[in-house]
Order: structure tokens, then sequence, then C-alpha cells
């Protein structure tokens, strides 16, 4: 039974954005227009930060073609924020909610949102203030809890699978190099184990694939290097711009500012590593860098993801205007053997602040690969990575070392 | 009138590939199997030094429907090299290509390998050996003179422009950041100047666009970033990774080793400028280096730059047959408002190691901006780049304030 709690409903972005983020938000606008209690839908500009400045969107207004060309866009549509939500902040929130007669929050966020969704919640509650608070899962690091996997994830997994098959193919035609391609990944495995699904055969790039999940020291990288540089001429690895090394450090790479949840980052891991490589095995290698266009490029959409995260916005509003609160919506994975997947709800509290690592028996004993279990877990999200075509290639006999 | 030298085909490929170079070898491909005076087309692998080690393929052999799909492949499907010819290596050609008969040498390079064309073109000739040869432009840099454009150029630019707005999309979407995105180029700002296509309304990233034929200071990136990021809270800028300071440095970055032609480069340019910009401006700065995909990336070829790529392969056969020698395949822009282009011929001794810079009328006179002339030489080499969708941005008023 619907509980007919009238009254807006507003959406916010929290973090970094997503290839699909905008097809959760498409999702969001196309459910609440079916529920006429949702009296108007605002779009908080640039996230929490919206919410507390009272920069609101009237996302009814918006022409719904114009809303289903962004549901395919990068980047977020509303703005996103990274911003730590202050005791006067979380006050400020309930005051802005009361004014506009707000009572349905969607936040579309990764585990910190889902700390602050479930904390804005928690002193509604406190004040008698009536207010239902569903998180949507986002992230491309696919780190929540409690979710099979996470919108965003599929498509950037797929982003790095195609960007590293691409360098491979480059470096394969031009040896005598080594490349270290960077991917994003905020301490787990998930994305750069992604670009396993760019191998088909044994010798396909990438030749190592190091997760953050183990520490890893230059002594490994420089062995692994030699002993695939040796074999075929060329190598290339991936890593992921949060690895450690054996000594919790960075490779000698420079550390970024921190971000608001004091995040703190190494900003050229994957040069560092090319650098060492350089020294001390006399290679030629270099570092490939494409930093945020593993969230951002529009080409690399995965349609399963598009679909799930346009499902996790509708499925959202769907439990709120039921009376459901301090949930996210999650990805159930079906069993069977083909690919099929429904949604669940889990408590704000299970996912906020947590983190999901990739299983660690999905990585190799040497701690330089990914093992086959993950290309099933990941292939139908990303949808298939297209191996490229080669020359058959039967030389001709030599002659001139006969002349 | 055909002259009917009958013998074997050789086609190398030299330098860096580019997203078309397999569309050139396509075009070789099919154009040969017309000719029966070519009795046999041989591949040479890792370019010119396939000749030297005769490490051949049988192209006449490769499945047709093969073929068709590597056209469209990125890397080079023969493998490329960067290999300083010598002396002792100019005779050895000669005696392998004598020992095979071969007759027809198709070169697809750039400046680099259209010298080594022309001295295995001027041995033959002065040892009484017949050989054709024939360089068919490539190279991502657009730097080769004698010609509007170079293939590979356009499917390049495609990619950095694409990659430029969807980072853009995100630090749009997330500000208070600012975005150093490296783009590819030896010495000339093609490239980094294809960023431009990039933006549509004046505010649009990228904000600057640095090339590289004007030395820059690190107080002008500063100034310049400050004032962007002052009116938008936000800034993208474009960088070409062989960018020089005002004291013919780096910035402070790492230089890497030279290749086998001593062209050294920048390895992590855009990561020190936002290094730069993090210690004195005291922003949140952050650099994208997409590296070698924005040579080997799949999904972004023009279609222009593909079909133009496979008709400089196919026109360098045609002219061989004819009889010609010692030229490059050049490609002509047509005069009217409609983008055409026609192929012509240009001498290898024109070409052979000289470089083509971006023309200086095309760069603002603060040395930050490209001018729109630019535009509409790029656009139709790399179709249109099309925008992004936006929300109406008409706010909710405000009504907490009054509360």
């Amino acid at each position: 039974m619907t509980d007919r709690l009238a009254g807006v409903a507003v959406v916010a972005h929290g973090g970094g954005p997503t290839p699909v983020i905008n097809a959760s938000l498409a999702g969001v606008i196309e459910e609440c227009r079916r529920h006429p209690q949702i009296t108007a839908l605002y779009g908080a500009r640039y996230g929490i930060l919206g919410v507390i400045e009272e920069q609101f969107l009237d996302l009814y207004r918006q022409d719904a073609a114009l809303v289903s060309l962004i549901g395919r866009a990068p980047g977020s549509a509303l703005g996103s924020c990274r911003h730590k939500v202050s005791a006067a902040d979380y006050e400020r929130i309930l005051t802005v909610f009361r004014a506009h007669n707000i009572r349905y929050f969607l936040y579309n966020g990764g585990n910190d949102s889902m700390d602050t969704a479930f904390r804005v919640s928690q002193l509604a509650r406190h004040c008698n203030y009536e207010l239902r608070v569903i998180g949507i899962p986002k992230t491309v690091d696919n780190d929540l809890p409690e979710t099979d996997h996470c919108p965003g994830y599929g498509s950037a997994a797929r982003y790095f699978a195609c960007a590293v098959r691409d360098v491979g193919a480059d470096l394969r035609a031009l040896p005598r190099r080594v490349s270290v391609v960077e991917g994003m990944g905020r301490n787990a495995g998930w994305l750069v184990a992604s670009s396993l699904l760019a191998r088909r055969e044994p010798d396909d790039p990438p030749h190592l694939i190091y997760c953050p999940e183990r520490p890893l020291s230059a002594d490994q990288v420089l062995a692994d290097v030699e002993a695939v540089y040796r074999r075929l001429h060329y190598a290339v690895l991936t890593v992921s711009e949060s690895q450690k090394d054996d000594k919790g450090g960075t490779f000698g790479a420079d550390l970024m500012a921190p971000d608001g949840f004091q995040h703190s980052m190494a900003g050229n891991l994957g040069h560092a590593l090319s650098n060492l490589i350089t020294k001390h095995l006399k290679l030629r290698a270099r570092s490939e860098k494409p930093g945020l266009l593993g969230r951002a490029a529009a080409g690399f959409v995965s349609e399963t993801d598009w679909e799930e995260a346009r499902l996790c916005g509708q499925v959202a509003v769907q439990a709120a205007v039921q009376g459901v609160t301090d949930k996210m919506v999650t990805l159930v994975r079906e069993p069977g053997p083909a690919y099929r997947s429904t949604t669940g709800l889990t408590d704000l509290e299970k996912v906020a602040n947590a983190e999901r690592h990739l299983p660690p028996e999905w990585i190799n004993a040497a701690g330089n690969d990914v093992l086959e279990a993950f290309r099933e877990y990941a292939t139908p999200l990303t949808g298939q990575i297209e191996p490229l075509p080669r020359l058959d290639q039967v030389l001709i006999p030599r002659r001139a070392f006969q002349v």
C-alpha cells in the first residue's frame, strides 16, 4: 500500500560523476512524474551544497526530450561536490527541507554520500520531521558493500579495458617499450582488474595487473617487467592510482592535496613506476594516465550499466513513495548461466563509509594478475570487449641470407 | 601509359602507429591486387627492420575480409619501428630487394621515414637497380609539409577534442578544481589546438590552450589559470607534451630517454604544470595524460580521415605502377564552401626531415588560445564534435532564507 506523503522530492549527486549518473537522474525524473504525491522534483545544484545553499532546479519543468538526451551524457547534469557536512550544515539542511516541504531525499552517491544521507535522516527523525531518505548507488570504484556491483562501474571498467587493449595494440606494433597504464580506484582493485578483459590470448596485454589490495615492492615490479620483456620484447602493466608500495609509500610519486573527506592519493604513480623501470632495467618505459577520462568518457557506456543505473533511480522513487526510508538500492545478481539482475534494498547505515574490496581469491598468488573468476563476474557488466583483428603471421622464406 | 615493371612490392610502416595507418595498408593491398605486374605484395614486419631482417608477410594470401577488418583496427598490423638506418643497413636493404626482385617500395610514415625512403631510392639509382619508391603520409602530429593535412591527424584530433570535452564535463560538474590535459605532438601544436573543437560557448572548456610553437612562462600559466578560476571556479587547460618553458626547459618535468632519432620529450609535463598550480595558487589541480591513447584509441576514427588514409594507400600504388618514383602522396583541399579533398604528389626530398608548424596567425596574441580560423581548418578533418546537453538552469526561488 502506498503511504501518500505529499511533498517535494530532492535529488542530489555526491562525489565524482560516473558515465551513467545522469541515467539514474533520468530514471528519478521519469518515475517521480508518475507519482502525484511528489508535488515537485528539485535537483540540488552541486550536491549537498545545493541543498545547504538552496540552489534548486525545477526538474518537472525540464523538457522530456532533453532529459532523455542528458541521460546519455557524462558528467553530472546537476553538479556534485565533495563537501564534508558539518553539524551546522545538517541543521541548515533540515531548515531548507521544512521551508520547501521537502519530504523525499534521493541521494545518488558512494559511501561518503550514504553516510551523509543517513545522518540527514537521523536528524529529521530526531526533530519529528517526516522525511524519506533513499540512497542510489553510484561509483566507478565498485567499492560499495551490500550490492553485487555499482552503477557506473560497468562503463568505467569498459573504458579501462578498451584503453588497455588499444595501448597494447600500439606497443605490440612498435615494441621495445614498456607502458604503465594507470587506472582509477580509491583503494579497491575493481577498476584496474577490468584490464583483464582486454586479454584474450595468454600473451595479450596487459601482461601484469597490480591490484591495490596487495602492497607491491619495487623489486617485484622490476622482476615481473623484466621477465615479460625478455619473453615478448614489450610489456604493458596496469596499476591503480592508489597502489601502495611495501613501505606504505607511493614509489616516489607526489601526493595530491586531500579532498573534503581527507582521501589523499598519488598524482603520478604510473609515471613514478615508469621512471623506476627506465632507471633500473634501462628499458624505454612510459606511462599513460587517462585519469578522469576513466569516469567521464562519453563513448564507453555499457548498455547493462546504463539500464541498471536508470532502474536504480526509478526503484529509489518507488521505494520512497511506498514508505521506505533509510535504505540504499542494491543490484542483485540472479543465479543461473545467463546474466540477470534485480534490485534490492539495504540499510544506509551498513553502506555508510564501508568499502568492499576485490576478493583475495581473484588475485593470483604472485600478486601480479587477476584470475578468470573475475572475468566471469565483470563481463556481463561491461559487455564484451572485442579483440582487435590481426594479420596471419606466416612469413615469406628468406632469400637474401643465401645470396 | 603504364610502364609494366614486373616485380614484388613491399609496404612498410615507420614511426608511431595512427588510428588509420591500417586503412592505408588496406588501400595498398586492394590496389596492388588490381595490377598484375605487382607479382607479390610483401608486408615488412616492424618497418624498415623487417626489410633489413627479411621478415615479410605475404599480403596477397591474407583473407580479404580480414584485411577489411584490420583496416578498422588501431595500431599497425605490420608492426613498425623507430630505427635510424645506417650505411650498412642501406646496402643490406638493396641486397634484400634484389634477392626478392622487389621493385616497388611503399613506405608509410612521417618525416623521418620519408628521409629513409628517399635514401633507399638514391642508393638504388646509384646502383642501377630499377626501383619505384612512393611515400604514404602518416602522422597524428600533422607536421608534414607539402600536404594540407596528414592521414591520422583527423582521428587523433577527434580523440583529443572529445577527451577534453568529457574531462570538461567532469570538472564543470564537480568544480573547485583545475585539470591540465596533456596532448601529444612532437613540436607542432596541431593536436593540442584540436581541443578548441570541444568549446562551443565562450566559457566552455578548454579555457586555455597552449601551443608548443610559443614558449610559455610559468608566470603566464599561473596568471592565466588564476583569472579563469576566479571567474568560473574551475579551469581546464590543454598543453602539448613538447611544450617548452621560457628557459627552454620543461617546467621541471622529467625528460624521457630519446628514441632512435634522438627526439627527447618530457614524460610528465601536465603533471609538472599541475604541481606548479597547486603550489603557487593553492588550487586543487590534477593532470590527465591519455598519452598513447591519443593515437591508438579505436573508437574515435574520423570517417574523412579513414577514407583519405585508404585513398593515399591506393594512390601510392597507382603512381608507382605508372612509373612515378621519389614522391610522397599529398592531400589537397579543394577551394569552395564544402570540404573536398583530392590527392597530389610531392618530392620525398622536400618532406624528408622537414616540419610544418601551426600558422602563427592561428594562435591568439596572449599565446593562450587558438583562433576560429583553426576550427574551420580542422572540423572537416575530425568531423563534428557534438556538444554535451545541459539542463535548463532556471533556479527555484529561495524560501529558507526568509524563515
